[in-house]
């Protein structure tokens, strides 16, 4: 990057500063934070990603007045840059000039110039688009992005075709009451639950494919754990020997995506103190086995499922054993997953179904799928469902589909995981739940 | 790429194969067509991306039988890979035996096996499941992918950051009563008609963002360009000098995400025929100006507006000139965009905005938004609107906003346009329309 006085940086990075320590350079920033100290005063100016210390001194910046700027203020600022090993980022900008280019029309309501936004979650969610502007509460969405920049990159290096599927749709796929609903033209129709009837679909053509898109449930839940619009990181493959497949590819996904963390959110990371999980082998166990090793610790309480606590006894028990932070846990029980998934042929009481969870919180849901049209239909009439009313879907499995499987991930939920965050809500720029419509 | 016998392979590329020959490999694929030869039989296998011809010679695989076979099977095929000139790819294999995975449980509706898909629209969209596995029909999302992954590629080399914001939203952004309407937990809610708002509350902690996702408007157009779901390739860039920031932005976009296409989709633009665009400097012209143009030319027959015939007029006059395929129009009447859009100082009755037309169409819509809060407050007043009900949005710009603007892109227009399509709904996996929620 070529530097010159006229030239105006887009958030540069420290790195690209330094290199440029003794020019004038021009750039254009948010004025974070104003410290007066005796004849001169540190302007701390907010990047894109970065906070640079500036230094107002009146002898050489003579045309401007430091009490013409408040924190807020955008400014294009020129100056001298230098390094300075006492600045945060060991480089300062000596202000030779500035021009305001836009300011507030009043006070913020938060102050955003603590290390920690001081503040509760109930006042972030109220002030959520001031909140946002905190170094460290915007962190936690570079660092999603870079999960989902790392899904991505990965999905496509191992031939997957990524989708763009509608959420308005006829029928639920995840069963239960728990969809929203809308007049779609004069037709009653929901917001999708997941993509998992349009994946199934798409395997039939392009072998594998993934989405990153809206997943809505209309869920009453009030918990730290849920939200009634997330994100879902999906993928479904085709010509699998078993879910062994859909599970070793997340396992190399999770690898992956980890590793594109690390390569690209450093300063992120630093700034949170982000613990990246090194991933080998995760350990799997079955869910019958399961509760019988929580009931050993206290917990497993509910027959057909794992509670949250469960989770977290699991988490630890792994963790205490030095076999890292994911557990499959593998074979949960028929009566608690959707009708596409595969019933474990030797037991139609278990399914070939998993979840994953990470740091005692369960992130991913997945499974092999029924391929087969008759055993489609025979699951819904099993479960009282008329197949009728699913033509579209298992109109799919009757004009024939290869055997496969796959999952689906909560973007929230990893980031929530990974940053170490107590809440979802801080895991998403503008959290929907039961109180929270606006922003 | 190792190959042994026992490996199975996904999807391999016909070069891959070429590399391969002489070998005996494993492949797992759809049978697409089966043409029977005297003695032999030409098994055409469907895999993710590619069509691979075998060959059934009951001499060399002698444990299975031609008729065990049909169109539409998954088989796990295994055999000697052979150069083949006279074969569509060069390369084909010569069949030592295979296994049925899975099959169709009663015949496709559709003959895939022709070279085109021989169905009307309304055919296609009844059997849209099956019309996608038509390798010309599915060819059309390997460019779409490339489209928005190559605008995403792009966006993260500028330093944007990709966010994910909610589509249940409290108010309307776009102006109109086209918005779709549902209940959220008792609240009266709508499906985002754009990013708008929560793009522009970013840009104030960003600086810079983009997002692909679902873009809702409940129109009761039935046209060949509107679709009621559709994906928004959209961004938003602070500190900027003027909207022409914005339009060399996209400029080089496209000129980066036309050049992924190629690199990434050749045997689908050589399928389609695609005539990939080159993209040099997109000629401009003023709304008021393109309107006195078009008069000349018999169109211009809005004076807010451009009709779907002045867009064809426009692009068959810059084409003839040798001008390229793209135009951006500017300066549209402030009655005919939304109240977030800047005025022009020099002539309030006109819009820092514009349109750019790809071949006739308008793909893109974008501009410089206003950033001040009383300028905000004033042309809601003047419009009638009452800032108290867009208080989460007029919140961001009274706690400050940069100077900033951006745009959206319509990827299903793009992608429409770019492959020669004639309809919309051909550039949409499982199109919206006002007749269409299944599949």
């Amino acid at each position: 990057m070529e530097i010159k006085g006229d030239q105006i940086w887009h958030s540069p990075s420290p790195a690209e500063l330094l290199a440029a320590a003794g020019q004038e350079i021009t750039l254009k920033a948010c004025v974070h934070n104003i410290r007066e100290l005796g004849g001169i005063a540190f302007v701390v100016l907010r990047t894109g990603r970065y906070l640079i210390q500036s230094v107002y001194d009146k002898e050489v910046c003579p045309d401007n007045n430091l009490s013409q700027l408040s924190a807020g203020d955008c400014v294009r600022a020129t100056g001298l840059l230098r390094a300075e090993p006492r600045a945060e980022n060991g480089v300062e900008l000596l202000l030779h000039g500035f021009t305001v280019l836009s300011r507030p029309a009043s006070p913020l309501p938060l102050n955003l110039a603590d290390k920690e936004l001081k503040a509760t979650l109930g006042t972030k969610m109220e002030y959520r688009t001031v909140a946002l502007r905190h170094p460290r509460e915007r962190a936690v969405f570079r660092i999603q992005q870079a999960l989902a920049c790392g899904f991505r990159e990965f999905m496509l290096s191992q031939d997957f075709t990524e989708i763009h599927t509608p959420k308005i749709t006829g029928i639920g796929a995840e069963g239960g009451a728990e969809v929203f609903e809308l007049d779609y033209f004069g037709m009653p129709a929901t917001l999708a639950q997941s993509p998992q009837m349009y994946k199934q679909t798409c395997v039939a053509f392009f072998d594998r494919v993934f989405e990153v898109g809206a997943v809505y449930r209309a869920e009453l839940h009030n918990t730290s754990r849920h939200l009634n619009e997330y994100t879902g990181l999906d993928f479904e493959m085709g010509y699998i020997d078993g879910m062994e497949d859909v599970m070793q590819m997340e396992t190399a996904m999770l690898q992956h995506t980890m590793a594109y963390v690390k390569e690209h959110c450093a300063p992120e990371i630093a700034l949170l103190d982000v613990d990246v999980p090194r991933i080998g082998a995760i350990p799997c166990i079955r869910f019958a086995d399961a509760l019988a090793l929580l009931k050993t610790l206290g917990g497993g309480k509910n027959r057909n499922d794992l509670t949250p606590e469960d989770e977290v006894l699991l988490f630890e028990y792994y963790r205490e054993k030095g076999l890292g932070e994911f557990v499959f846990v593998t074979h949960f029980p028929t009566a608690k997953r959707p009708f596409y998934v595969m019933d474990d042929p030797h037991n139609p009481r278990e399914t070939l179904s998993f979840d994953l969870l990470f740091r005692g919180l369960e992130v991913t849901t997945g499974g092999q799928r029924i391929h087969d049209y008759d055993a489609q239909v025979a699951k819904m009439q099993a479960r009282g469902l008329d197949p009728a009313q699913f033509e579209s879907y298992i109109g799919v499995h009757r004009c024939g589909l290869p055997p496969h499987g796959g999952l689906g991930i909560g973007l929230e939920r990893l980031t929530m995981k990974l940053c170490g965050l107590s809440n979802i809500r801080d895991a998403s720029l503008f959290p929907r739940d039961i109180n929270h419509l606006v922003p």
